[in-house]
């Protein structure tokens, strides 16, 4: 087999932990895989790369940036390879400049184009262990670029797609994904299997787990990702394409996030182009807007509710305060003591009822909605923040999260 | 004009340092010069790595510590070219392989083999400040590769020769090379100029201003260095080919070096084959051997002196003591507590009477003479570490270094 295995920074974050990671490395090829490992820079690397680059100017250029930062991940390469060499196996570093991982010209955010395979290939067929730098590539000036957030999880991914892995195993401190928060509800269990679709969802919902974008290239080129722990041997969580729909689960699991802030603009008029204006000049200023809900209230006039990331509502707010003249905002509100509480499934579509049940437990513990946004495979509900805990656990028991479902037994 | 600027690691050692940096290259470019600047790693940044290292292992192979090491560079071109940025003029950094720096296979201690000119001449066209890794450079299989000692130096020198550059300056915390150490003899003078042979045997025996192999690339490619301190604008000295051989000066500096230790192998059959046979030996332990000086004592033995630095002493003795019966040592003698003292000119090859005034000025100090070995350039000896220093102001004196001289006026 050919087994791609990903290291965060914490598991690689202090030299007895680069040992440990050695050691599950060579195991592995041991048993007969070859193995392609990535991993991020080491535990606080980063942030004191970013601190002593604060102290030279606050004004860094992007492309100055990604030199700066990928020299984070060579030193955790170099050291696991050091680590893997001191246990007898042939290892070899490879840089994403080495390897030949192509991507756009995004400074600190790039995406991934293409991955070469030659060098990989070449290496591998001389029975080394490939240790290769996450989050980080190349343009096609030659520079150096980063993946931003979730790259090393990205560029695993993007290894397993290229070399035809059989396996993409991403190591966390958690033993795999759960139902739901198992610091919330303790009753929490982990699945052994859960589609990309509801991966999707629960990562963009902040199971923070796996990061959306890998998880999207994973689905793109069906590589079976299996999240698991470093600290033991216990199988994780495969994700995967569902084999048999009728199968799949109504609800895999319920995610809360709480860095939720929601805004309303009341009196909007009820002209075309009016979200596009809104919307363009909060993407323009790179704020993510999660829910947006419009409710026609009179015939001329709308109330437009969104919600943004409780870190970019004071941006928010700037734009909102910047265009409520020209757009014809009569007034607008805030209210940053909010969650988000949604329950995810790939089941959910085919059965009709999964609304008004979660519509239900939450009533019946008097949890008020301010929003409500449904997809196929989730729906999503606006609580207050004080009650977001209360009502996980509510919705955990309500579709049984914590009893083995029938349908999970088909990994 | 084409001006190649290299800083050392202590230049760029802090964050307003690496500022101050950036305004004399900023500086430099605004009197209408283009510039490439080669940087060190910052301060303690490789003593760090090599501590992180150790913690994970005793036995780092050679590649993947130069895939750790080369990222001190990467780190301080990156913050350099932020600094360069601040102040309003277009910068790039350029690691050793974005330039294609391309060296030998012989890693922590490669050699430069070419230098590719296209990305260099592409963005200094385009109007850039280039600020290039010192140290590194890649092989043929892509692997980085770092230069060892001096290896900053001579990745300056190796530039300005492929770009054909005017001159390349060296920027030091001293303001150029003296005719002795100012802490032994303060009447010391700065030289304003120096050939590169006379450069060549004063960077040999301690100077510690240039390092020997940048001397000799800047030789062959007659490359003017200019030395200078990176705390003034005064003009340092220029390293140059000496353009009228009779006016060299006879003795342009002394020099002294204590890391030195003496080894006596005594009754040493005088056959072929007997000094290769213990010089091979020590060679193959990486043991620099300095002077050896054989003196025939009867018909059928030798005695043979030899140095080494200080540092390989005990390696030393461990081999001398392992080959012994082999070669026919019959005993053998060790002295740490000595100093090498040198005389170097230009002009000593025409002017037969430098090596009696030598040993005539150390007389009259009462300074034994261990050793004596000359060159065309220079003559070097060995006396007690304790009397080096009076040594070096005898002979400075004696040669008249205090004074102007009048050759010295070519610069």
């Amino acid at each position: 087999m050919l087994v791609i295995q990903k290291f965060g920074g914490s598991s690689v974050g202090k030299p007895e932990r680069i040992r440990r990671v050695a050691k599950r490395v060579v195991d592995t090829k041991r048993q007969g895989n070859d193995v392609v490992v990535v991993v991020s820079a080491m535990g606080d690397t980063t942030d004191e790369l970013l601190e002593l680059m604060y102290k030279v100017t606050d004004n860094p250029p992007k492309r100055e940036m990604d030199m700066l930062l990928s020299t984070g991940e060579q030193i955790s390469i170099s050291l696991l390879s050091m680590a893997i060499n001191d246990l007898g196996e042939k290892v070899k570093s490879l840089t994403g400049a080495q390897v030949g991982i192509r991507t756009d010209n995004v400074h600190t955010k790039a995406r991934i184009v293409d991955v070469d395979r030659d060098r990989m290939q070449k290496e591998l067929a001389g029975g080394n262990i490939l240790v290769v730098a996450g989050f980080q590539g190349i343009n096609d000036a030659n520079d150096i670029t980063t993946l931003g957030r979730g790259g090393s999880d990205t560029t695993a991914v993007a290894l397993a797609a290229a070399l035809n892995a059989d396996v993409c195993e991403i190591f966390t401190d958690v033993d795999g994904v759960y139902t739901t928060d198992p610091r919330v509800v303790p009753e929490a269990r982990k699945l052994n299997t859960i589609t990309y679709d509801e991966m999707l969802e629960l990562a963009h919902l902040g199971a923070q787990v796996l990061h959306p974008r890998s998880v999207e290239c994973a689905k793109i080129y069906g590589i079976p990702i299996h999240v698991r722990s470093s600290f033991n041997h216990n199988p994780g969580t495969l994700v995967k394409e569902v084999e048999n729909m009728e199968k799949a689960m109504v609800v895999t699991g319920v995610a809360h996030d709480i860095n939720v802030a929601r805004i309303g603009l009341f009196d909007v008029p009820d002209k075309p182009g009016i979200a596009w204006q809104i919307f363009r000049s909060l993407a323009g200023e790179n704020i993510n807007v999660d829910m947006i809900i419009q409710s026609a209230m009179r015939d001329d006039i709308n109330d437009i509710s969104f919600t943004v990331g409780r870190t970019d509502l004071r941006k928010t707010l700037e734009i909102v305060e910047k265009i409520k003249d020209e757009v014809n905002i009569k007034s607008y509100s805030h209210d940053e003591d909010v969650a988000k509480v949604s329950i995810v499934g790939a089941g959910m579509v085919t059965n009709p009822g999964v609304a008004s049940l979660m519509f239900e437990a939450l009533a019946q513990e008097s949890i008020n909605l301010e929003m409500i946004s449904t997809s196929e495979i989730k729906i999503s509900c606006i609580v207050k923040s004080t009650q977001a805990e209360k009502a996980v656990r509510a919705l955990h028991k309500k579709f049984n999260l914590d009893q083995e479902q029938p349908c999970d037994c088909c990994s």
